[in-house]
């Protein structure tokens, strides 16, 4: 009798950290056909905003988003939308959600769980309004695969990709009708030892997203 | 007689020195309203092509480019299509052509002589290819702007800024059927002898843009 209620125990325990994070989550695949923002209104539009919506980004926007930010736009040949140094795809994009640290997998547009818990706060350092954004976006970029990861000009090549990735996911904010600011300011060690990032690893931008204040929205 | 001949002479020599390269280039505004390309379309194209239809680009081609790249798009308020670190807005674009090295101007949207004559080569580097693109993008950061310009991580935040033009460029290349390349090899010190910039300024990047070769367009 006290071993079948342990046994339910556990498996009630289990179900519940099961259910607290998924290890991974399936996003749609990304469509922009309902992006219906001119080329030159998305330019005009770009902006810097620190106030976000409360409430999620739907999955359909959370998909479109990363893959605007570094997807494959050219699957057969596995290339980017964002250009990067010798073609060596040094970023890797993650989203930081309340339920946890995610690595986008650009192949199937899936989100790989790094990280259980809410740790915007750690996106946020000092700044409380990061904490409303739904979602941030992080970026790490492994220099080493830039050649010496102690060579200055390898570290300028892996923050120039980073700011490369930057901007695409600024101007699809700015398409999409989405608040974001690009920053740099972060508790970057407790971030790097979550998501096992060594000395190789730069990280030193995050973009937070959400829906715009109604308000303020385009 | 003597004086005079000398004094037609040297009135001679001026006329051809000042006809040789306009020291200010005035461009059309600024007027994407004829980019048809959808968000969609534009992050779809987004790739690199080494490869450039020999004509100029036209000015009004030209001007949107530039503003697109780092133009202002909130004039009012001198706020740009690309988010810099702070807004300190410490990346400089130029236009090397072929009668000179221009910056570009975003108060009024014209080119200013930095240097003259053809220094396509000093881009190009090893790549003969870059000579063949009637127009390289230079970009310069003035990291002094950022605070301590030996602090390493102003550095990095200034080519995260430099990356953010470079991608501002290669959206609106994909955008309005432009070929272009980011690239980072170059004669970097003549091109900083030539432009008077100092070790504070990084220049890291350039992007050769021209037209497609007509089997290539899209």
């Amino acid at each position: 009798m006290r071993k079948i209620a342990l046994s339910i125990l556990f498996m009630a325990i289990a179900a519940v950290t099961v259910s607290a994070a998924d290890k991974v989550i399936t996003l749609p695949k990304h469509d922009l056909s309902k992006v219906k923002t001119t080329v030159a209104q998305t330019y005009n539009r770009r902006q810097s905003t620190r106030e976000f919506a409360g409430q999620d980004l739907n999955k359909q926007d959370l998909s479109n988003l990363l893959w605007a930010a570094n997807g494959y736009n050219r699957p057969e040949t596995m290339k980017r939308t964002a250009p990067s140094a010798m073609n060596r795809q040094e970023v890797t994009v993650y989203a930081v959600i309340k339920e946890g640290i995610y690595e986008y997998n650009p192949k199937d547009e899936s989100l790989i769980l790094k990280a259980e818990g809410d740790y915007r706060n750690l996106v946020a350092g000092r700044q409380d309004f990061v904490k409303s954004a739904p979602v941030s976006i992080l970026l790490s970029a492994d220099v080493s695969k830039l050649g010496d990861a102690k060579n200055i000009h390898a570290q300028y090549m892996a923050s120039v990709d980073v700011g490369i990735v930057t901007e695409n996911i600024c101007l699809y904010c700015a398409a999409a009708n989405l608040a974001v600011v690009p920053r740099a300011s972060m508790d970057t060690n407790a971030l790097k030892k979550l998501l096992n990032l060594d000395d190789n690893q730069l990280l030193i931008m995050n973009t937070p997203v959400g829906y715009f204040v109604s308000s303020k929205a385009k």
